[in-house]
């Protein structure tokens, strides 16, 4: 068997509609209709159109600096805007330059900050009230047609993994794989964005709602996700010798232009994102056998790209 | 803020009811009865009778010998018992001595064998039919009460994540963290256990009923989690340098007893089990403000404990 064979076909999917809602993408074509073959993944987004895509914005990006490469989140000041000017501050200050990655749980998260809460934190503030969810009124929000465990509607918005519930007019981020969320004591209101972690397993959907969710996770996920998994309770690195050092954390807009790393992102409110949920909730490639015809919201990816387009690049 | 406190709650949870139905634990008690005060997980497996775990069965249990140590996966042969006879043949070859994991894809596989394919097999077969599903009829499923993005029923079987469709009478396990597949090519038929896979990111479901799953990893799943991610396509180690090499692996009943790792794991067929899901699907803690309300079966991980019952191990 050629190894590179197996699962060849799983990062494609195939395409039944690509300019119609996409809970009716999976019906039968109506009378007189036909579909398009289907597509792939790949082939949704080799023919995705410049505006399909838009460049991450460097004023809500952050640089985190480790010894071993750069992570780069992109932040939601829409779901969280006073946690996100925190922390943006705080990097402003420098002040998690020289602080630590502390824990690695496995299947679980990565976190970092300031083990002792001591560090001072100039004009930030120490702690803020809790932005775990806000009214859906004006969220671009992109539904998924199919049915989540934990929420009544799921979707995107703006890139963003998303809840919605109609009936109370809320929505909330949730904890998939490479989201970034506040730490926090008993108190809803006392986390502020010191202390900050990736998910890094399964996503954790009942701290939906329970944690501020600032952003995600664009690039060098790897670099979070194959670190070593602590010892300690919770997988705290019991001994200070074991964390790892966090360089430097800046705002993107800050670092010289130079120095930035340019991404772009596939838009989550158009035809060709419809296309793209639709290759990934029925995959009818060769290798595929028995379709999904659903999708979980933490199974759509959001794609990532160098700006000169050559590559996604998670 | 003290680090330890961020999350100290996440990993308990609470309990409605020990001696009831899972799907009754949510509703209200009824007249007359008082559910008795909520407890955590840690307090439901501290109170759990010695009939509540069960010995892991060395007769279906591999040891994985990496550099870096033991990882044990416990087979299924209730689902694939062709695969895991021949995995056990395999291994009792000695077939997978001086092969490597080859491919580390971020929240997604790592991958192991032989990428060549062309070590001889000698006993065992090198192809086999499929065991993507089989009849649900005399499989001691444990039903979750919540519903499901991607099957109509999902549960428990003997420990496993499964998922089952009453109206076909069809059950099959799924891709939840750390569970082990076949790889194989377009041919459904094309796989046999020369090369394995295990899931190291968010539960990839669109693979369940396309691949063959055979086991899970019980002990020593962070060995495989941090493995670097390989730079080739689909994360594959470019580089025969960069692969990992496997030491042995072997069946754990004919390894001498004295280097056994001795496991005990929860039983899912009973009342305590029960009790263990619904302290996951509400937990109550302070730290908690929105109990969740329901559980994704991928994320009820089954517990592990040495024999000596000491200390959960996963």
């Amino acid at each position: 068997m050629a190894a590179m064979a197996v699962f060849a076909a799983s990062l494609v999917g195939s395409l039944a509609a690509a300019s119609v809602r996409v809970a009716a993408a999976a019906e039968e074509p109506a009378e007189g209709e036909r579909a398009p073959p289907p597509r792939t993944s790949s082939e949704v987004l080799e023919s995705a159109s410049p505006a399909d895509w838009r460049p991450v914005d460097p004023q809500n990006t952050l640089y985190m600096e480790l010894p071993s490469g750069r992570v780069i989140i992109e932040l939601a000041p829409m779901f969280a805007p006073h946690h996100v000017a925190n922390i943006e501050a705080l990097a402003r200050e420098h002040y998690f330059d020289g602080l630590a990655i502390v824990r690695s749980q496995d299947n679980y998260v990565v976190q970092w900050g300031d083990p002792d809460g001591k560090r001072p934190v100039g004009n930030a503030h120490r702690t803020l009230a809790a932005e775990f969810e806000r009214p859906s009124r004006g969220l671009p929000f992109t539904v998924l047609p199919d049915p989540d465990t934990y929420a009544s509607e799921t979707g995107f918005v703006e890139g963003f993994p998303a809840a919605r519930d109609p009936k109370f007019g809320r929505a909330w981020l949730v904890h998939c794989y490479g989201m970034v969320g506040v730490g926090r004591d008993n108190d809803v209101d006392s986390g502020s964005g010191t202390e900050l972690y990736a998910v890094i397993g399964q996503a954790p959907r009942h701290l939906d709602r329970n944690a501020t969710l600032v952003g995600r996770v664009i690039q060098g996920m790897n670099l979070l996700s194959t670190l070593p998994r602590g010892s300690g309770e919770m997988g705290f690195y019991d001994k200070p010798s074991e964390r790892v050092p966090i360089k430097s954390v800046r705002v993107a807009a800050d670092v010289p232009e130079s120095q930035r790393t340019q991404l772009q992102e596939l838009r989550t409110d158009t035809a060709t994102f419809m296309a793209y949920v639709e290759s990934r909730r029925n995959r009818h490639e060769e290798w595929f056998k028995v379709p999904a015809g659903r999708v979980d919201v933490c199974n759509v990816p959001v794609v990532v790209r160098s700006a000169s387009g050559t590559k996604a690049s998670r």
